[in-house]
């Protein structure tokens, strides 16, 4: 437990025991755990001491979601996000997104994070498909407003613009997001999708309150050969994450920090090695830049 | 040769001869037939009825400056670009691109593309890596001039954010190129690189009489697995040529298209045949885009 994965370096600090207040606003999303089922990364939370979880929707479905609202209350643990609605570009997928909020209000999720969608197959109109989403989100709006749940644009990284998310930048998730009230349309600011937007700190000054997810994982160079499984451990990469999270904090942001790391090397290792890595990362790279008045959003 | 590579599908239009005015404004861009020395490249451009080439500094050097440019004017054809110089952040490499300039110059290349460079080892520093570029350029800027060669930022996708190239944006790299005079810094487009810029059509406009240079590749998914040969064949992947080349055009270019396919598979095809695949696809999809009068810049 010593040994940070998947980097195979010493652990450069003490692993932070359950309780230590700088885990107070750690969570962990569930794809960086993608071999663990529901049951078992929320016992893997409860076990670190972590006290958030980012739930997926498909092993949401494989434990069912009254058991799983049921366990994730007992263990004690907030859900910081569900994961994920969305793919408007790519067909009606509206059933999908009304099921999703469904299961966000159940689980007292903020937050419903949206994908945007890539490209229709064969299709070469990416403005088009951006004014698909535009489109979709304003439909989805008196639906989350009624659940009480908060739709977040998750702009990606432009690596995906093709077959994943068309929304490519904070700030062109943020012209979307505008045209809503902030209480109903956030935006998810993730490290890995946004660090190298040109005046992305602006940005996240501007979000202030439509901040509704704070995800994390770093850019690692070379680039794994899948582009879906490249996300690397907090601080093995490139990204600042001292000036990325005081800007996030500086804008207002008070919810959890998501850790949520694809990478098969992750994948590959022990559950509760991932976890001990996770915790020591976020206790030296992120709460340092933290309030310490704990969660209040 | 009636099949077009790396596709292997059949030729959708019979391959523009030598003199074909589709063919007036194609360029060959060296890194797609990687595997040709400089003199193979020549010759391989006269023989399909390629009016111009980008020269790669690597196989000038070793085919020697005096003796490129002789072979080159011999065979009647026009250097779009010399590739590269630049790599501002990462070392003193003031040296190094005057000897660039000095080449181009003796080329009659009118443009050194200038690849910015990523961030130096270790750093996290995006913000100031991004600086040093804007330095860098101001201090090579009464060089270029002196030579008579423009310097061509390129901006580039933020998938090489990290390791080769911190301008990500074609609005980034014209806020750069607009504290210089236009006719000796401009920017290079390039549709791979920008094809998901939010916004990316207005630049272009924005950008005007700096298009020092317009490079042709396609994005293509399942992104392959080396980052930097992931380009693909004009038409084989999701970027609208129309839209883009009419873009271009529409702010005032009247110069080359420069075809540049890094790709390892394409580089693994007989040359000719690629050569035969960039006419045809040109001829069908670009030419009918661009002016009839001929390159006037």
């Amino acid at each position: 437990m010593n040994t940070d994965v998947p980097s195979a370096t010493p652990a450069r600090i003490r692993t932070p025991e359950p309780g230590d207040p700088r885990l107070a606003r750690l969570a962990l999303n569930q794809r960086t755990t993608a071999n663990w089922s529901l049951p078992e990364a929320v016992r893997g939370c409860a076990a670190a001491g972590i006290g958030a979880i980012g739930v997926w929707r498909e092993p949401l479905a494989e434990t069912g979601l009254a058991r799983a609202a049921r366990m994730i209350a007992d263990a004690g643990l907030r859900v910081s996000s569900l994961c994920r609605g969305g793919f408007f570009t790519t067909g009606n997928t509206s059933d999908d997104n009304l099921a999703a909020l469904d299961e966000a209000a159940a689980l007292s999720c903020p937050t419903l994070v949206l994908v945007p969608g890539g490209l229709p197959e064969g299709s070469r109109d990416l403005h088009g498909a951006r004014q698909r989403v535009a489109e979709a989100i304003a439909e989805l709006v008196p639906h989350a407003r009624a659940r009480g749940v908060r739709l977040g644009i998750e702009p990606m990284h432009p690596i995906f613009a093709a077959d994943r998310g068309v929304i490519s930048t904070l700030a062109q998730a943020l012209d979307l997001a505008e045209a809503h009230p902030p209480d109903v349309v956030g935006v998810v600011v993730d490290t890995f999708h946004l660090w190298w937007e040109p005046g992305v700190l602006d940005q996240i000054a501007r979000a202030g309150p439509r901040i509704t997810a704070y995800q994390v994982s770093d850019w690692i160079t070379p680039l794994p050969p899948d582009a879906l499984l490249s996300r690397g451990m907090v601080g093995d990469g490139h990204i600042d994450f001292t000036t990325f999270t005081r800007a996030v904090i500086d804008a207002g942001y008070r919810g959890d920090v998501e850790v949520e790391v694809f990478n098969a090397e992750v994948w590959a290792a022990p559950g509760a090695q991932v976890l001990a890595t996770c915790a020591r990362r976020h206790a030296e790279l992120l709460a340092p830049h933290l309030p310490r008045e704990g969660r209040s959003t």
